[in-house]
């Protein structure tokens, strides 16, 4: 039976490209509201190709970006899987550095000679997305799906997921199953297959510091009059220490320690290089806490990035201002049981603490999510690292991931679901960055791969 | 002689305005590239002004944007004096904050009811400039002037005056005169006219910080991966000590205490209020160096603001991203012997002192001049503070300045001029701001003075 499924995945890889490059010709940049028609146009896609493969599928409205969510009604009984992917997509700042439109999907040939699918979001997530879709197809097309499968692609996960929680809490009832499938992470290496266990949270805050009313010459105010740059940097430089540390009072609580055993695994059995791992993107030496691994940095160490910064002149040439506002935006990733809202609340206080009497600050949040531990056993996990390793004839290896996927603390919280998290990016994919890519191969073994877990899923 | 020149002044007042409005309409942004054309179109305006009231007038080519020379070749001796001004503008931005288009000049009713001419170059420096140009029309209307007058109106005077050195350098014998006139200061307050005897310098230095090759994923990086905005962000905090002093080794070389009846003058006989002029910006307390007073740190003290930082994502919404290159300008004002190319140098020393290894740090020269402080006598400042005097019925008093006019250092080191800076503007002209304007009262008496001590000056 699995071998006509995976047979039917490899005869359809013109057509499951042709669609895959469909919606990635859509623009679907959710945190910049000029592209709201586009990121409805990407919903409206792909409720439409659920509903071609005979899902009862739909678009539902949220405040925000829509919601698809589509169900399969032919199976009736046994193990029930909620699968969930985002189709929209990061901003493609700074354009200039992309050598291909980012929407104008292409197969480029990488250094190494793969083949590679290149556009905005090929990668994050509607390549990997489209995997579990075109699995989907092929069962169906082999005669029906193994397990009941329920589906809900999410149009805002890269603008905070704002209204996420919001709609699973009033749709819990519809949205029951047994065990969620998330598709939105990487394998270890381009020949390892990885199931993540453990995924960090999100804080995000914006923060503006105002000083003068209006802009100031700095000839005429310069050294009387205050700078808010000045009250802005020497507040985020005193955000760590020495050691690399958070400053925030409280930050460390409870962030746990890592078991004797995942930490000799992650040291010592995974073979990872800190000197390769930063190599790949021209950095020599591991940043942040002082006396923790590159590993244990990205994937179970809380940090505070200071993700972007703006204030006064800053177009070509030279401008003696001294201006009346500097702004930052300002994320914190959240290992253990960390408080987002606490994390949220000291920052601000800590942001406050540092104005001096003429100065005043304001805050915008962008979501904040708590991080992700899911136990090392379980039948579903067990089932899935079985299909992973037939796939790829490699056992697939248990890992963190450092970047949040809200929406699995919430499956956690609104619907009581552990979540499986099997992707198939690489970390050369430069998501979030100019010239994102999919490997040709991630694309086509991942729909193999999903084909498998459903159907070792089925038990 | 003189009441008949006054009087043309006054009887000329409409048609003045109407010139004035005409250059305020030309789009003169010096340091925005794009501008280019406009600058050109600003200088061809004054040579042609010029040449309509019979001075011979022309167009000078730069390697940047043209300087304006003219002279009247009508008076054949006595007293020769060099004018300048800049045509040049600073850059409109936040555009949105302008209550009227920058470049559509118009008379607005002051919260005080005074009438004000609202443009952005109104007050910094073409309202400045043109009041020197009407009192000469006034003399040559009433038979002729009674010295004989050179003038220099620059146009990168906001764009760190790159040329402007070279040029009376090469053109040493044709702009050599008995003393320059710069209309480029402000007065005392708005009924006490002033001449500026000590004037700040200015290097302008801009920093690129770059570490990783590309933007980064905060979530696969975050902890392990370098962020040059913590870098920056860091370096640039730590340019100032707890006191508001400069941190950069040797910055104070060459800074001179007041001597002690300049002190007295400033403390307790201009009666200066610093809680009035920062609270007219909304301002509360002084910024700075501790244990000096405001007008200390205005006029006589240096200093080091950030004027423009910019690094990472900027737009609406937010993104994880560690950026790959974080940047800012920063400049600083200097006082007495400080040499330009010593701050230049400590500066980058230091930056490059603060990179880890996995980062590199490039710099962008934006000018520097060293500051100026004319001797508190001489015959020229005696006529000129009499013809203040006279005009506005009140004793002109002398002050210093922060802002720099590089111009008048080159006119000392290059030409051997003293030069009288005199000028009508005020504190709250919004100049390098949105709304900028400059008191129509500034315009009529800035002609009628500039007419009266071109009179004294005939000695």
């Amino acid at each position: 039976m699995i071998d006509d499924v995976l047979a039917k995945v490899d005869a359809n890889l013109q057509a499951s490209l042709e669609r895959l490059f469909a919606l990635l010709r859509i623009e679907t940049i959710s945190t910049d509201p000029a592209y709201a028609g586009e990121v409805r146009k990407g919903a409206e896609w792909l409720v439409a190709d659920l509903k071609s493969m005979g899902f009862a599928a739909s678009l539902r409205e949220t405040p925000g970006h829509p919601i698809v969510v589509a169900h399969d009604e032919t199976v009736k009984e046994g193990p029930h899987v909620l699968f969930y992917g985002h189709y929209d997509v990061q901003p493609v700042d700074p354009l200039e550095l992309w050598k291909t439109p980012p929407f104008e999907p292409q197969i480029a040939k990488g250094a190494d000679g793969s083949e590679q699918i290149v556009a905005r979001g090929s990668a994050d997530d509607k390549g990997q997305l489209m995997t579990f879709l075109e699995a989907c197809r092929a069962w169906k097309a082999a005669g029906g799906l193994p397990v009941r499968v329920s589906i809900v692609l999410e149009g805002e996960e890269e603008s905070g997921s704002d209204n996420l929680a919001a709609f699973l809490a009033a749709n819990r009832e519809e949205l029951k199953a047994d065990v969620a499938l998330v598709c939105d992470t990487s394998m270890w290496n381009a020949e390892t297959p990885a199931i993540t266990v453990m995924l960090r949270g999100l804080v995000g805050e914006e923060v503006t510091v105002t000083a003068a009313d209006r802009d100031l010459h700095s000839g005429l105010f310069g050294g009387a009059a205050r700078n808010p740059i000045h009250v802005l940097v020497d507040a985020l430089a005193g955000l760590h220490d020495e050691d690399g540390r958070v400053t925030l009072p409280g930050f460390y609580e409870g962030v746990p320690e890592l078991p004797a055993d995942v930490k000799k695994m992650w040291d010592a059995e995974l073979g990872f290089s800190a000197e390769q791992f930063l190599g790949s993107v021209g950095l020599k030496e591991p940043a942040g806490e002082k006396g923790r691994t590159a590993l244990e940095q990205i994937w179970s160490r809380p940090t505070c990035e200071v993700n972007g910064i703006i204030g006064g002149y800053t177009g070509a040439g030279f401008k003696t201002v001294i201006p009346a506002k500097a702004s930052a935006k300002v994320s914190f990733r959240l290992v253990g049981d960390q408080d987002p809202a606490k994390v949220s609340a000291a920052f601000r206080a800590y942001m406050k603490g540092r104005m001096p009497a003429d100065c005043t600050v304001e805050f915008t949040g962008h979501g904040g999510s708590g991080a992700i531990r899911l136990p090392f056993a379980g039948k579903e996990l067990a089932a899935a690292r079985a299909a992973l390793t037939a796939e790829w004839g490699r056992g697939a290896v248990l890992i963190g991931g450092g970047g949040s996927i809200p929406v699995v603390g919430d499956f956690k919280r609104i619907l009581g679901l552990d979540t499986l998290m099997i992707g198939f990016g690489l970390d050369d994919d430069r998501i979030h960055s100019p010239n994102e890519k999919y490997q040709l191969q991630s694309f086509v073994k991942g729909a193999r791969s999903w084909a498998r877990v459903l159907g070792a899923l089925r038990g």
